[in-house]
């Protein structure tokens, strides 16, 4: 049987796409009877008729070339972006066509609009490289735990801060140098923010709400932080304690109520998920009847990514048809009221009685502490206080926090990390 | 759409099936579209109708009454063993109905007279449930690296070896009480030899050759170690050398060679394998396009499981027709002709001029010394020697030992582990 595809962006995941395509055509076909043709490649820059002239295959730098092509069944997209993506997407199903996209940004912008019309016109969305990559996580949680009701999902989802935080660890070194050498490495962008504020692990944590909770979430309603506060004391700190940071997307859900969010965390260095380091995703997932489950693999990267745009391509001829979710009934949690146990670190001048001081700000707010530690003495000068807490209300936590960041023994801002034991 | 399905077989999975798919099929039907109804279960021990009857659902002894049920499009085996569940099977096939199994020691010895007629009639055979229960492993590999060449495969397969190993590295204990404990827990069978031999390990590895080589391996050209060899001396000495002992089933593919195996191996203990402990399951898999990945979850249980067969339930339906895999042309490479690097263990008298007579040897035989350790000091008494060696050829190895174990100053058997840096 004859797959023909039409691929649209020819960056290093395209050009992965084609190698991998060719390279394997003759093992997918024995193993599935499906023939995958690539009859057109595109892109809007013309140098990249190179690629397509290197693995002999007709170039064009109009999408609707391939859009429009009759004999096409599947359109690739894969330049990223919103728009133009969303558009190309939106006239390859209203043309018949099922689309594979490694797009989580658009998915997580415009997933809703996208599925339903899938839904609408009988095609299918192919999204397996949108999420980790290589890992077949996608495939894992719709199909897999079809029968499972997903309760909580820890997510190590961004391999650019995952390979800061280790080399952070690892070496000691500060957030400033980790980023200079990841970007030396290519593993960051010269502008990395997207990464490093988080927005690209919140991007794939809408993805994986909708698939574990069939709800397209609001981004704006999903609480985000990024690491580039974490300093290296805190690293430190973390170890002396037996935690590891990393940046995590959480979703855990009862009942109805649905918590959603993306912050540094710290999290015990005996958990699986913690030995997930360097560029490397992993995701913890613990579901009604599967139990825990650890998913693990690069997360990024052209080859690996390609791996899973070829299954997408595979198995969008086989797949049902997807089924209009209707949205959930979930009420999404505000972290305001939320109740975990906190990290904090104060920079406080070393006088007697500046304890005595953060001790009844806490204690005001019901706040109680597990354990402190001050290992530095510097008569008159600040030094770190670094204090973990009983579980408390996220909002009385940052009213304590501003009240003793006002006070003159202490250099502020106060250092605020949230703790989970998984 | 409605999908009718019958069940043989009401032990603990089969019993846990159907408690899954009561408390979910709302759930399955809003994500699919399909409406899973049980139209009858079956054991053919009487004393199981409570089942039946707990969840209104008709009953019978003879699973004919499935299997000739015109009505049922999906038979569920969960009996286990090789025979009658595989008359049932191709009796299932035979009248044009999907099948769904955990049976890994049926698929393991007759898979590929199982799947040639499933391809022959047009049917599918689910049997996610078949290795790594919870573990969306099968559907990984079939499905999310269709287009990959897998190169190397390490599995930590079984639980209960699994358990008593970690049981041993944590506790200190010895086999037999670490079997002993997990026997009264439920984990270990009675009679323990399938697990602890490493049968059920074997059974598993053959299902995954399949998966990632096309090919069903003669078992009996598999060369396979149980564990009840391994002492609580060599799991002190493999820690102190920063390993981890684990069961593991190694398939590793070089060109047209492929080599399979089930053996205790000494694995670094950072490596994220080293982290899969207790009754967990861990599969790490080198790919290419995709990388390197881990997939950790419970490997047994009823509900586990459970929510692998239901996975097969719903998906059995929308599967292409499996295809019939030609035999690779893979030679199995012997075991005797590989080269890897050792763990030895001697239990020799401590006087001077032993360590001569054992080097001695093993120099005529090209075997050359990575370390070695003798810690205990009793002059004229046994004591461990624990030597690792550079890369050796197995069949050398194996016969230097015999050689030393012929010296009357050594107490044999010696020990012989594998390493494997992975």
């Amino acid at each position: 049987m004859e797959k023909n595809i039409g691929i649209i962006g020819l960056g290093t995941v395209g050009e992965s796409t084609v190698r991998s395509l060719c390279k394997y055509s003759k093992l997918i076909e024995k193993r599935t009877s499906l023939n995958v043709v690539i009859r057109k490649v595109c892109d809007s820059d013309n140098s990249k008729r190179r690629v397509a002239t290197k693995f002999s295959l007709p170039f064009t730098s109009n999408p609707y070339d391939i859009i429009n092509d009759p004999t096409i069944d599947t359109v690739v997209e894969l330049i990223g972006g919103v728009s133009p993506a969303k558009e190309y997407i939106i006239e390859s199903l209203k043309k018949g066509k099922n689309v594979v996209t490694a797009n989580k940004a658009l998915l997580a912008q415009e997933g809703k609009e996208l599925f339903n019309l899938s839904y609408k016109v009988g095609r299918n969305i192919g999204f397996e490289a949108s999420v980790c990559a290589a890992i077949p996580l996608i495939r894992s949680i719709s199909e897999g735990l079809v029968g499972c009701e997903v309760k909580k999902l820890y997510g190590i989802l961004n391999g650019t801060t995952n390979y800061i935080l280790s080399r952070m660890h690892k070496e000691g070194i500060s957030f400033y140098t980790a980023l200079k050498e990841a970007q030396n490495k290519g593993i960051a962008e010269r502008i990395p923010n997207l990464d490093i504020d988080g927005i690209d692990t919140l991007h794939k944590l809408a993805i994986l709400t909708y698939l574990c909770f069939d709800l397209w979430p609001s981004l704006k309603d999903i609480s985000v932080e990024g690491i580039s506060r974490i300093s290296n004391l805190d690293i430190l700190y973390a170890q002396e304690l037996s935690y590891v940071i990393k940046l995590l997307a959480i979703a855990k859900r009862e009942k109805n109520k649905l918590d959603l969010r993306v912050h540094p965390t710290l999290i015990p260095k005996e958990h699986p998920l913690s030995q997930v380091s360097s560029t490397f995703n992993g995701v913890w997932v613990e579901a009604e009847p599967a139990g825990e489950l650890l998913f693990y693999g690069q997360g990024a990267g052209g080859m690996p990514t390609s791996s899973a745009v070829i299954s997408d391509i595979v198995n969008t001829s086989f797949l049902h048809t997807q089924t209009l979710k209707e949205t959930n009934k979930f009420n999404l949690e505000n972290i305001k009221n939320l109740r975990m146990r906190y990290y904090i670190r104060f920079m406080a001048v070393d006088k007697p009685g500046v304890l005595a001081k953060i001790s009844k700000i806490l204690a005001s707010l019901n706040i109680s502490i597990a354990s402190v530690t001050q290992k530095e003495r510097k008569k008159g000068k600040f030094v770190p206080i670094v204090m973990i807490t009983h579980e408390a209300k996220e909002l009385d936590v940052r009213i304590a926090l501003s009240k003793i960041d006002r006070l003159d023994v202490i250099q502020a801002p106060s250092q605020l990390i949230r703790i989970d034991e998984l």
